[in-house]
């Protein structure tokens, strides 16, 4: 079935949200951690982080600052620090539940049932029920003209993994560690895997 | 296992990089598809699709000017039209090989055996093999000098996809369309779903 450009104009909001988050493929699954200056925290589930480098080690996050996540972005651009929490298999019911529009005062850890945890030195919160945690510095902040969102570029100043998801060449066994991922809107999935490929290489 | 900044900082150099490319969570798997005003066509495995939007539909994609996928970058620069196809768990591997530095002039299409197919009025060639497939017109293009990295903004303009596995509400099922998702640097997974959840409200 083919969507031409004026085809896709034509669609239902609702619809087209649905569709075309659909079509990006898999997506990350992440909790995002902040707080206020006053210590309101937020938690907020977020599909939109990217990898953009590995030294320094930077990720991106895309926010738009029309819904529930608002206080989140207020709160990075306040504290400059946030968190990033792997949304596992065993609370994705809870994860999917901060996305609700509570007000300004409630913590969405409150709220869906999950357990904030400080670090020492880091303002941010962290997920106690999270295995892999990281903790970041926001670095760049890029508010896209082109349709009002905003790119987050963030530092990762600190990394929580459990030793055994990680193989001696440093790659991290997410499906050992329960994450999940995010298709469309609202749709999670476990994963299995098919296997790891070798470096590429023209000969091979 | 808790890795501070500085540790982060000393990881050798191929080890960081398998390990911060893990840590974003599961991505997604795409080919991208771009040709030269010549019609030199290539094909590019990237992971780094963002959804920026949907009204109207953008897509941000992040490249890495320094590697195979120099050529990729260059062609979307010149003709400012590209294609995302899905990748399928039937070719995963070829779509990984993809990532081999190729010479100019080699099409990356002929050396891993998938095929080059063109629609009329669109210069960038898709996958006929891929069962879900995005036509792009770039419209921004953000150099981030934090790491030398390439931000493209594209609107999609084409989209191809399965009726069969489009919801009534407009989600796509990516699992049945065979869909693949990357973790890391070289390892793909297939998907189970876990269940689609309800729009979250504060008071359900």
């Amino acid at each position: 079935m083919i969507f031409t450009s004026d085809d896709l104009q034509r669609l239902d909001t609702r619809y087209r949200a649905a569709f075309a988050n659909s079509l990006t493929g898999f997506k990350a699954a992440n909790l995002v951690g902040s707080a206020d200056a006053d210590g309101n925290q937020n938690l907020a589930i977020m599909s939109s982080a990217v990898h953009l480098g590995s030294h320094p080690f930077l990720i991106g996050l895309v926010l738009r600052p029309s819904d529930a996540r608002q206080h989140t972005l207020e709160n990075i651009l306040e504290l400059r620090s946030y968190t990033l929490n792997h949304v596992h298999e065993s609370f994705y019911q809870e994860a999917h539940q901060t996305a609700a529009r509570y007000p300004r005062g409630v913590s969405e850890f409150v709220a869906v049932g999950l357990t904030a945890e400080l670090v020492e030195g880091f303002p941010a919160p962290f997920i106690a029920e999270a295995r892999i945690r990281l903790g970041l510095e926001l670095r760049e902040h890029h508010p896209l003209a082109i349709n009002g969102t905003h790119l987050l570029i963030g530092e990762v100043v600190l990394v929580d993994v459990p030793d055994t998801n990680v193989a001696e060449d440093g790659s991290v066994d997410l499906g050992a560690s329960g994450t999940v991922t995010i298709s469309g809107l609202d749709c999670y999935h476990r994963v299995q895997q098919l296997g790891r490929l070798a470096y590429a290489k023209p000969d091979l």
